[in-house]
C-alpha cells in the first residue's frame, strides 16, 4: 500500500490511543500536509524533534496493528466485499424474469456497495 | 448483548495489549469457565486478587472500545451484511431467466454468508 495511504489507516483505527501532542503533530504532518520545517516552527521545537516525534508516533501505532492486526482484518473484509460486487454487478438485466427481480438486484447492488466503502 | 458474549469480544479485539498474566487468568474465567476459588487456588493468590484481577481486566478491554470502538464498526458491518444476506436469500430460482443465473446467486450468496460468519 501507499505510505500516505497506510499511516491514513493506521491513525484511523489506532489514533485515539496516542497522547494529544502525538495526535496533533501527526496530523499536522499526514493530514494538513505540514513540512518538518513548519511543524518545528509552528510547535517551536526542532526539525530533528519533529522527525523524531513521527518516527516514534508511527512506530507506536505500527505496534498496535502487529499486536491486533485489526487493519488486516478489516481490509480481508474488504478484498471480500469487493469480490462479491464484482460478481453483483456481472448480472444484466437479462438475467432476470422480471423487472421487478432486476430492480430489487440491483438495489442490494448498491447496498454491498455502500458497506465496502464504509470500511 | 449477553454479558459472556461481550466479554469474548472483547478479549477477541483487544486481548493482545493485556499482560501475559491477565490475559491467563482472562481466559481461565471466561473461556475455560475456572471459578475465582478455582482459580485462587491455581495460581496461589487470594480470590479477592482474582476478583479484583478480572474486574481490572475488563475495565482495560472495555478502555480501549470506547477509545477505538472498533467491536462497534464491525458489528456495524455484520448488521449489514446480514440484512444483504437476507434479501439476497429472499430469492427464488424463479425471479431467474434461466439455471445458470440462479446458480450465479446462490453462490454469490453463499459468498455473503461467509463473509458475515468470518466478522
Amino acid at each position: 500500500m501507499e505510505r500516505i495511504a497506510r499511516m491514513a489507516l493506521l491513525a484511523d483505527f489506532y489514533g485515539p490511543l496516542l497522547t494529544p501532542k502525538q495526535r496533533r503533530i501527526w496530523d499536522l504532518h499526514y493530514e494538513q500536509d505540514f513540512s518538518h520545517v513548519e511543524i518545528a516552527e509552528s510547535e517551536n521545537i526542532s526539525r530533528q524533534a519533529v522527525y523524531d516525534l513521527l518516527k516514534r508516533t508511527e512506530k507506536i501505532l505500527q505496534g498496535y496493528e502487529d499486536k491486533l492486526g485489526l487493519i488486516r482484518r478489516f481490509q480481508a473484509e474488504q478484498a471480500k466485499l469487493s469480490e462479491v460486487a464484482r460478481l453483483m454487478q456481472e448480472y444484466e438485466q437479462k438475467d432476470f424474469a422480471n423487472d421487478k427481480a432486476w430492480e430489487r438486484h440491483q438495489a442490494i447492488s448498491r447496498k454491498i456497495e455502500e458497506i465496502y466503502q464504509d470500511i
